[in-house]
């Protein structure tokens, strides 16, 4: 480990009051001798340890044992973070860092400038430039608790992670599990100049408490209960390479399994094995693209606590229901959460590794231990691993901090770890994660799945974060704003006010990193009725026929993008560029896309611009460039913004000029087997090489190297396709043809 | 100062784990046993010291050194707490009590009752029964934070207090100034039994997450930060013995100057001294009673944040304008919040002795050190102290502990005195009353004013709590819980949506603490027009003159009912029993009351049931016993609910049979030698006794024993008034006369 930075504050006691007033008169006198004399070097502030290329550490105090570098999913992959550039010049100035400590908690202040922008700070579908408010450029205070309502303005969210990004080309991460508050150039040290207000009287309260936009920023970032804190500090030198050095540092991205990219439809709550049956296979009846069944809480014998015991009503024949839903070629994803009930097996031996408070009448596992993990995993095993079931959806993880009737532990509870309620709370979905993920491992197996919380360093998790929260343009927003934090995140849809609204809220899905249907609390699917009342009357809708039609060509699209997108997590997995972002970080020197929340690239070459029910028009910013039209295949030049009319089920998308665009011929599912048909799409003049990432598509081989590489690119218009690489298995890509877009 | 407790508990660390599992389980092992054998004593818990008759001290660990009883505002009432019935019974089975901490802070576990009603905590005005939700008596979560925005649901308030009574019949106050959680009976602790929920599943959000009623209730007390904790338990025998004694543990209740219980006009914050006095001498011209007259900002040269120094353009001659209001009967309130502004003189001066954030650019004062309240202190003494104003408005000390957009300083402030930005909001509204006290204490004078927020053990303090807030409901259910926690709240009028709520308003804060018109946003009295835009247009109603009528005798009304509030403030300073209280104090048997959040006793005698504009009627419940109605003196029996619909201005007001109710002659103002004319209603048969308070209304004398007690009785219907006492100044009321009602 780098050693300590040289600064080491100590908490304040009554005792030393007149010490650190004592000290303080020191330094403000030392300031301002440096300050009037303007000359002698400036205060070397605190030391940085490199830790990487391009990553530095700072180390303040006494930081706690428990944080996400102690409980990290991966190591940091060194491998890619030396393929990056090295940055000699650490992005921040030491000197005007400043770190304190009281019997409160510490506290870290950095510098900003004034027209500096901060992204991240995780999952907010609410916020994206952070340093903005209703009031313009004042800053803001985002609180990072996990929550189960990510849609405020507080910065809560289903993912609050500690690391945030720049528009000066850098990034920061405080390793911290308590819930804390940064404050984005909205607070004024006393160091700082005075403003020059406090002016006339006035009479209105709004006017009164108006925010106001300081002169000199500071981000000040007020961590409880901690006696000291690593900071990283990551080196761009743009935003996106101080997110990919992040991404990095949390052990790469994750990969997810070929079939994970496909269609994931989950069922009524209510329905046993066989309306279950019949329903998946009406869905193959139908031929509507599916991959994924997921099986909601009506598999166990309690829910709300979890028994994690089979139903056996419902169920009577378990590995009868998943022989014969694997027969029809689906993958199986079956939901839980983690409190464990009185009545499950796992009770009175989980009992001394659970927190001192139960959840829902059900134990809280201590999954910080090897024990809590081992037992909860013990039941697990019995009731679905061993069984092979291809993933799981991890359920109210979450918080609500801000409720007056939580149903969730108390920040005050105790783990037997030593982990008290609020870092159990911060890193309850990460390390419910990590323990759920286990099995496969063991295995060596892939696993795609949902999971309501996660937090720092998660880019390697192969687990998706959604909400019960439903609002079109924020579920957007939580797209836009997934790449800034290592994470994922599906708009998943359920049902719909209106058919439009259907085909807006699927529009959106299938360019998400999980494209899920989510029918936990509708009989039938959203296409045969969107309205939910009716839907669970039977009461199906007249155009069914026309809608899963529609439906079903969105979902093919879908398809079809499979091969493109697996290149995008091959590539998030082996240099941390995350494979749906914002604008901003492509073009970081674009004014134009600093705040823009409601695009986002899929992929390095396609923009997608959602469209939300009710509105027949919308303007889209493509920046500098030539930019194609997907579904006319018209050209239109960047650097401009235009509106866009199109009509339900095409997404407004934009492929970028000057790239190959591989497509495949949509499959219904993908097998182990399944060979994609590509057409590659030359995309303007001079198109940049591609490469499609083959591998065996399940398994962890590809991180052993069995992996091809297949590289597309054209040589005066001449294609060529050249395959290289250690994965011997069946073909999973074959190039059927090119096109000239 | 008492011994420590027995148990003393240690901060855990991670080494210690181990250690802390075998403890929990030899303690579960010895729980079990003790349960399983019933017999043998009980584990005796943690030690409770007496501190006085009947309250009792538990000290665990390692309590903070910066905690209300640090700050207090008065001695402990060791007179008053002797004449309290002992209670030889600690009312709360120590063995039910445990004490935990850990890194992030420390919490106590209290037992609760079923059927056990909560109330206090501090000034919310959004709740009553603490232990009620909407799904019904499943408990909540309240959050004990200073808040500018008191209509939450989450009990954070102006004055969030750390102290509740229990229908139970006795009181808790923990002596903290971090901002607590208390959990009311909605946690699980895993020692407890299980429920025997986790039934069928579900397909609603809501009712997946509702609320639920645990069998075993706990009280859980979650204090961030601290590592140790003092908890006083407060005996009854009844709810309101419990509040008396906390009051007397608080020093004893306030005692107002006489002036302070009349009338309180704030006049138009852009006005300066001619339009003050024009307007000032307009209301003694229409012969609107008016004692107190408040100036808004507008005095100073620098608002928001404050410079201490007169705006001389506003006011060329501050002298000269307090003279010539003072001319009129006038006393002045001047408002101020505490962020001085870089143009006041003490601003270089206070720099040291300030928090290191400053707020709306000024220096926020560690009113915690001697000397950040005497360089404070300095200006205003110049300013106003010298000028021997008589009152004060202290402005925007609370704070906006949820909002993404604070204004005030940020909870990890660092202060001079050692205090941190978290405990300094929890004590900033206390400390800024004491100093703005001192000047007042110096020479002997009581003073009246307004503050915006207090904490705990602040009964002694002469300052009315207020709100931006401004529904009426909320209003009223502020002066119904303000008898709880040792407070006052003033339901301020400001302009209104119509006549009738104009009036309704008014009726609710004449039967309040300070009968506040606070007009800073409108030019003219609300009584020349209710509507703010029209108002400060100069369009007054063409129906002033009928409604300035009304008004004038609501304003009369109060003006009656002083010597009769006297003598409930005055019990409130000697036996700490509230003067303005909900009916469950008074009732605590009665399970109707305990609900009652609209109805509030004004003194021993009079129930107050305030309407709202817009509703014609509304229901009453009136407690066993005869009543009588104020206005008809119609008798009513008690014990049941009636429905009223009193007429505007005429708030409906029952007054308790067998009572004597004491009600002067109206005067608009009160001068150093008004003597009240009173008559003496008899209500009911054989009227109890009633000791009216005499003395010279203005000084501390009183707390020297210069007061009188005029005791008024009824033998056999032959009326007496029998004065006695070592006051010897004027008379300040003389029994003109007694009357049947």
């Amino acid at each position: 480990m780098p050693k300590h930075a040289q600064l080491e504050y100590r908490p304040m006691h009554l005792a030393e009051t007149r010490k650190i007033i004592l000290w303080s008169l020191a330094w403000t006198f030392l300031a301002v001798t440096m300050a009037v004399c303007g000359a002698g070097p400036a205060s070397p502030g605190p030391q940085a340890d490199l830790v990487a290329p391009g990553i530095w550490r700072f180390h303040f105090g006494d930081p706690e044992p428990f944080t996400p570098t102690h409980f990290r999913s991966a190591a940091l992959d060194s491998a890619g973070l030396e393929k990056m550039p090295a940055s000699p010049v650490l992005p921040v100035d030491p000197a005007k860092i400043t770190f304190y400590v009281s019997g409160r908690g510490c506290s870290v202040q950095l510098p900003m400038e004034s027209d500096e922008s901060i992204y991240g700070l995780g999952l907010s579908t609410k916020l994206f430039d952070l340093t903005e408010s209703e009031n313009g450029r004042t800053g803001r205070r985002v609180f990072l608790k996990p929550t189960d309502s990510p849609e405020n303005d507080l910065g809560e969210s289903h993912a609050p992670v500690p690391f945030y990004v720049s528009s000066k080309g850098y990034g920061v991460f405080v390793d911290t599990a308590r819930f804390v508050s940064f404050y984005m150039g909205n607070v004024a040290p006393v160091q700082a100049p005075a403003e020059t207000g406090g002016g006339g009287v006035q009479t209105s309260i709004a006017e009164l408490y108006r925010a106001r936009t300081q002169r000199v920023k500071t981000m000040l970032v007020d961590v409880p209960a901690a006696k000291g804190l690593d900071v990283y500090v990551f080196a761009g030198p743009a935003m996106l390479d101080a997110v990919e050095r992040y991404n990095l540092f949390s052990g790469g991205g994750t990969l997810p399994p070929l079939w994970g990219l496909g269609i994931h439809y989950r069922g009524y709550a209510r329905y046993g094995a066989d309306e279950s049956l019949a329903l998946a296979a009406r869905i193959r009846a139908e031929h509507v693209p599916c991959d994924v069944w997921g099986v909601e809480p009506g598999w166990q014998s309690k829910t709300y606590s979890c028994s994690f015991t089979w139903n056996t009503n419902q169920f009577p024949d378990p590995d009868g229901f998943l022989r014969q839903m694997r027969a029809m070629g689906y993958r199986m994803n079956f939901w839980e959460h983690a409190f464990t009930h009185p009545s499950s097996p796992i009770y009175e031996e989980l009992k001394p590794w659970s927190g001192n408070y139960r959840v829902w009448d059900g134990l809280v596992p201590d999954f910080a231990t090897p024990q809590g993990r081992e037992i909860f995993l013990k039941q697990n095993r019995v009731a679905l691993f061993n069984r092979q079931v291809e993933g799981v959806k991890l359920d109210e993880c979450d918080d609500q901090p801000d409720s007056a009737m939580p149903w969730s532990f108390p920040p005050a509870s105790a783990f037997p770890s030593g982990l008290d309620g609020e870092q159990m709370h911060s890193l309850f979905g990460l390390l419910y994660q990590q323990t759920m993920l286990t099995p496969y491992r063991e295995q060596g197996l892939r696993t795609w799945g949902l999971v309501r919380n996660s937090h720092a360093l998660a880019a390697s998790l192969p687990y998706v974060v959604y909400s019960d929260s439903y609002d079109p343009k924020c579920y957007v927003r939580g797209v836009v704003n997934e790449g800034f934090s290592g994470l994922l995140w599906t708009p998943e849809v359920r049902d719909a006010g209106s058919v439009e609204d259907l085909y807006r809220r699927l529009e959106t899905v299938m360019f998400s990193a999980d494209a899920v249907i989510n029918a936990w609390f509708i009989q039938n699917p959203p296409w045969d009725q969107v309205n939910r009342e009716k839907n669970n009357h039977g009461e199906l809708m007249p155009e069914r026929a026309a809608v899963t039609e529609a439906v079903r060509k969105l979902l093919q699209l879908r398809m079809s993008f499979i091969p493109y997108l697996y290149t995008a997590f091959n590539e998030y997995h082996a240099t941390g560029k995350p494979p749906i972002r914002a604008l901003v970080l492509d073009w970081p020197e674009d004014p134009k896309v600093r705040k823009l929340d409601d695009q986002f690239m899929f992929g390095d070459s396609v923009l997608v611009a959602p469209m939300f029910a009710g509105e027949d028009r919308r303007t889209v910013y493509l920046p500098a460039g030539d930019w194609y039209d997907f579904w006319t295949h018209a050209k239109i030049s960047g650097g401009n913004s235009l509106e866009v009319t199109n009509g339900v089920s095409q997404i407004p998308l934009f492929v970028k000029g000057g790239t190959l665009l591989p497509l495949a011929e949509p499959v219904e599912f993908i097998k182990p087997d399944t060979c994609f048909e590509i057409t590659v799409n030359r995309v303007g003049g001079q198109p940049a090489e591609f490469t499609l990432y083959e591998d065996d598509g399940l398994t962890m081989a590809y991180s052993r190297s069995e992996q091809n590489q297949i590289l597309l690119h054209t040589d005066g218009g001449q294609p060529s396709v050249r395959r290289s690489g250690n994965y011997h298995g069946p073909d999973r890509f074959k190039i059927a043809g090119w096109k000239t877009f």
